[in-house]
């Protein structure tokens, strides 16, 4: 039994490593979108002392104890009870900080640091050779983080592990390879068919009036601004100070009108999920995602399957066209709606439309996979890179710059991070075939702009439990399979018909 | 003799503990300039958090051998070498909080991260009902705090001690004493004179235009944008983050110019004390004021003695009216210099003129020595503070709005800070002399826009130091003599019988 005693002193100690991670939180918000130029030095010195004390609190024997007294006093109880998870969650986020050495971390850090200097000089003179013998380093520090972890059925599960509790190499492969044949050909049969005009999202698009405009939709959609806020950032992020703090931030484009709408979208898919974690495990490991793919399945879903649909628009195009006087007058409803679900592969993955992308993740996997085997050499990266975006993507990179230098992920020592990304398209689509079952009426809620039907299924489905299931267990148990690709397949057949014509 | 290791344990430990406090600091910028609105209860649990981290280090055991060891072996040394100060410095620092038990630090930073969003919400509100039990529990805890100094020969001495290192009430009351006659009978003077136009500085002054103005008149003066950055707040501060990290805050209000641009300077004036300080200083307690009277004396120099002299306009004003096209081209400089430097009583402290300012401290310094004696309850605050200004001021708020709710201060649990104010103006005044001397051609520089020899001086006699000397130590050296009310009233003679007419 649960003794009050017991289960407060773990809670004091939980909540103050979860404060000081927010406060970390707030030391990384502010220097993305606030920090004066000069003072980058000092906020590192401030962010690395800061750090250390989470690691130190995380690791310290007493928190160890303390996990192991709750886990026994709720023994015998409902494996489902909240008590019963919290040990289990807290135990999986202590062991992980627990194995690995404080040198190995600190070796990571120091090599990470000068990595992403040496990334960012190669991208821009696209000199992959310059970039290669850091992420020769990364990989074997990458390897060396694996082994903390042994044994373990393949090199990548302890990396993957990080960000989706649970899932194994293999599964993931299996899901993969389901999804690319099907989605390669579907890819093919939209290249036959006429090209979709897309060239008026790029008129010119008032800076302030598309501000104004996001923020008053992401409102509508259910962002609670009480509890958040929304800042310019060169790279859009969300980030969670507290329970009652989530923060999104994006970037607008004069030029380009999807940047600001759709980014403030789906960053507010995100933090609406950390918006709707349980109250009652406010400062606990509990109030977290179940996962990056969990995660991404939230914004996805606000950005694409609600946002790029024809019903949203007959809600908002009006207001859009009022918003921008002139701009869109000789574009109707449909051919705006075609044009923002536009296919039309990429050579850069963050510009890559919906249909397309998760060939750019699955090339990242097949690379990651197999250059911690070893059965990759990081000096025959390019050439494996380029040969993989013929194969997936019909294209091949005119230099590494446009290749395989284009996302900083390596450089900051994310191995096991990508597959995260489609993962989380395809969980969306599956939801969302079960959102039509237990919503029938949905469509019509977006036409009368009614999103709280949505949002209220998802708080009860998924973003109440927080880190309390893993990614699979809590797919599982709203869907009743574990993750599988093909609703995402039927789903971008349908699009694709209705927008390219079928 | 300080060997190495002696010093460079000990400046790890104090480097951790400035950490920590820059920290503390950000997140009570955040907390004024971004927070969301339903975030201020998990923000004061993360301020208590932190809070308790600075408080356990600084009063670590470990902290105060190393401290021991530092004065022990710098004993004989010059007592004005650097090491010699950063240990009797470090030994006050840890003192003030060695004495304060732990659970009541976390206690006032509760209540307080609780007042400040009642108080903002009964101002707005003019709702003094709203605000008094937090109040009640804020004087409550002030008097508990207190008592930890006992013995003291007033009760206020060790709120005073906290912002003026080495000052009693009875001296204040002392400086007070001699100021009040005769500030009130050169109020009187003017009274009996012709009345000053001010009117234009409330015509339309379009707020963008402000911003830009006041961010290049502070750039001018010396404000180092590299290392701070301008926001807006409700009650401008300024506030440091780090060694390169001095932030300031402002208001803009379109229909009254001096808000955005006085404001903006005085804040500045805070600002480039704290830029100025020795850079070996960083991260040690010698990288702070010498006491907020200090800190007072350059703000108040820099908005008052500099940004209101004659020879400051002949400069800016040409660009002022360019700025703002139209708005001014009937009132010559002249009349904008008697204007901008009218004395007229105001309800508000904020907005006070020079020479009526200090009564608003008289009032307040009242008040919260009775609160704390216990002479005056809380519920009374309202009546006894519109007595007071009546008397001091001779007019009365219309609400609490405009009166008692008016500061922020008591809601941050600031108390035996205000009279901090009044002798900023008083040491500003006593600086002020000592520079003519030493720098005959300022007004010239001045009329060309030369604010460089000035700042130099600060930085060389007061800035750069720090606080390694006491208040009344610093300002001997400098003028020697300690605080004096006759420069200040010297100066608002010579000030109003140009601005007035003698």
């Amino acid at each position: 039994m649960a003794t009050e005693s017991t289960t407060s002193r773990l809670r004091v100690l939980l909540a103050e490593i979860v404060d000081l991670k927010n406060v970390v939180s707030l030391l990384e918000w502010d220097q993305q979108c606030c920090l004066p130029p000069s003072a980058g030095e000092g906020r590192a010195e401030q962010l690395g002392t800061l750090q250390r004390l989470v690691h130190e609190r995380v690791t310290s024997d007493e928190l160890g104890r303390e996990i192991d007294r709750l886990a026994e006093s709720t023994r015998g109880l409902d494996p489902d009870a909240d008590e019963v998870r919290l040990a289990a969650v807290s135990r999986r986020v202590r062991d992980r900080l627990v194995r690995v050495p404080a040198d190995l971390v600190a070796e990571i850090a120091r090599v990470t640091g000068v990595a992403y200097g040496e990334w960012a000089r190669a991208r821009s003179e696209s000199d992959f050779a310059r970039f290669r013998p850091h992420l020769e380093r990364i990989v074997d520090l990458k390897r060396r983080l694996a082994d903390c972890f042994a044994p373990y059925d393949h090199v990548y599960d302890p990396l993957l592990a990080e960000f989706e509790p649970g899932m194994k190499t293999a599964e993931v492969r299996g899901i993969f390879d389901r999804l690319r044949g099907p989605q390669a050909a579907l890819i093919r049969s939209v290249a036959a068919r006429a090209p979709v005009d897309d060239g008026f999202l790029r008129r010119r698009f008032d800076e302030a009036a598309q501000w104004a405009f996001a923020t008053e939709v992401v409102g509508e959609l259910g962002y609670d601004w009480a509890r958040g806020r929304q800042d310019k950032a060169v790279h859009p992020f969300t980030i969670t100070l507290g329970a009652d703090d989530v923060r999104i931030t994006t970037r607008v484009a004069a030029d380009f009108f999807p940047s600001c709408l759709f980014g403030s979208i789906h960053e507010a898919g995100h933090a609406m999920y950390e918006q709707g974690f349980d109250p009652a495990f406010a400062r606990t490991p509990l109030a977290d995602a179940a996962s990056l793919a969990l995660h991404e399945s939230q914004s996805r879903m606000w950005e694409n399957l609600v946002a790029r649909s024809l019903p949203f628009w007959e809600h908002f195009y009006p207001r859009l066209r009022a918003r921008f006087p002139g701009v869109l007058d000789d574009v109707p409803l449909l051919a705006f709606h075609r044009g923002i679900n536009r296919v039309s592969p990429s050579l850069i993955r963050v510009e890559a439309d919906e249909t397309t992308y998760n060939l750019h993740i699955m090339l990242r996997l097949d690379l990651e996979i197999r250059m911690l085997e070893g059965t990759l050499a990081v000096k025959d990266l390019p050439a494996a890179w380029n040969e993989g975006m013929r194969q997936h993507l019909g294209m091949v990179p005119p230099d590494d710059a446009h290749g395989v230098l284009q996302d900083v992920h390596w450089a900051g020592g994310s191995i096991g991070y990508f597959p995260t990304y489609a993962l989380g398209n395809l969980v969306a689509a599956q939801l969302w075939e079960r959102i039509q079952v237990d919503l029938p009426g949905l469509d019509e809620d977006f036409r009368h702009g009614r999103f709280g039907g949505l949002l209220a299924w998802l708080r009860k489905s998924i973003h109440r439990h927080g880190a309390k299931f893993a990614p699979q267990e809590l797919v599982r148990r709203v869907t009743g399979s574990p993750i599988d690709p093909a609703p995402y397949l039927r789903y971008l057949e349908g699009k694709l018909a209705a927008v390219h014509g079928s």
